[in-house]
């Protein structure tokens, strides 16, 4: 169990790392930057924070923290692409709901035991979990925390 | 030691995942398309994938699989940014490298046990390892898949 506690806590440390990422980006950009297109023709870096905040907001109720603190930012940036028509909320207030989600999210994460990491997350059913078992909580963050880095790396574009 | 070993290969596979997706842009975007700028004032794709070859070299001797494949690319690609008067091998010697190098890394792969990966890499002494355990081999899979995901994303620009 050990190893198990080490493992774990490398993979949330690195997704933590990603989010410390974004904090450092929002802070050291310019707001009115974040209405460009990260290059020509690709998506804003507004819609970006905004799509980053929705997505860690969905793992809330995968790893069992609750239910999503902001369900509204589903439509525009997660079922919706950039430019297609929604108006968005300020950045600021995109800002405060990546970091209220994060603050849940830490707190969460604070409470919860290596072996609770292996527990199926909750968009997979126990039946497929029996014989897929890296379909657990612990891979939710293995894949965000890649999903986010890729972004963050265009989102520096705005630099 | 089963936990260990799922942890372990949830890690490999994504690591493995963001290498296949830059096969796919490899594939997909045309070799001219890598000498233009990611983004204006950015970096080239093709120093990008040159950068990214580099650094999956050096995963080598850090996980005990052997020396560099091309330390030649180093100096080019690791220890100088792009646009610093260096010439550049075509881009299909740098897709030919990226490519042995992580068969390369594949094939070691297969011969490593979980414990293995639990193993201090070896830039790391023997020291600092007794007190940080979590600078272990798989700690750099982990960080580079950041990595990689981070660069990844900016390439996707070149689509």
């Amino acid at each position: 169990m050990e190893a198990t506690a080490m493992l774990v806590q490398l993979v949330i440390d690195e997704w933590k790392k990603q989010n410390k990422k974004l904090d450092d980006v929002l802070e050291s950009i310019p707001a009115d930057r974040f209405l460009h297109e990260m290059a020509p023709g690709k998506n804003t870096g507004i819609y970006m924070e905004g799509h980053l905040a929705a997505v860690n907001d969905g793992i809330i109720p995968l790893i069992g923290a609750g239910t999503k603190l902001y369900p509204e930012l589903e439509a525009i940036f997660l079922r919706s692409p950039d430019k297609s028509g929604h108006s968005f909320p300020p950045l600021a207030e995109l800002t405060a709901a990546w970091k209220a989600v994060n603050e849940h999210l830490y707190a969460y994460i604070a409470t919860m035991q290596p072996a609770d990491w292996l527990q199926r997350h909750t968009a997979v059913s126990e039946t497929d979990f029996a014989k897929e078992p890296h379909r657990n909580k612990l891979n939710i963050l293995v894949n965000r925390t890649a999903h986010q880095a890729y972004h963050l790396g265009q989102l520096a574009f705005l630099k």
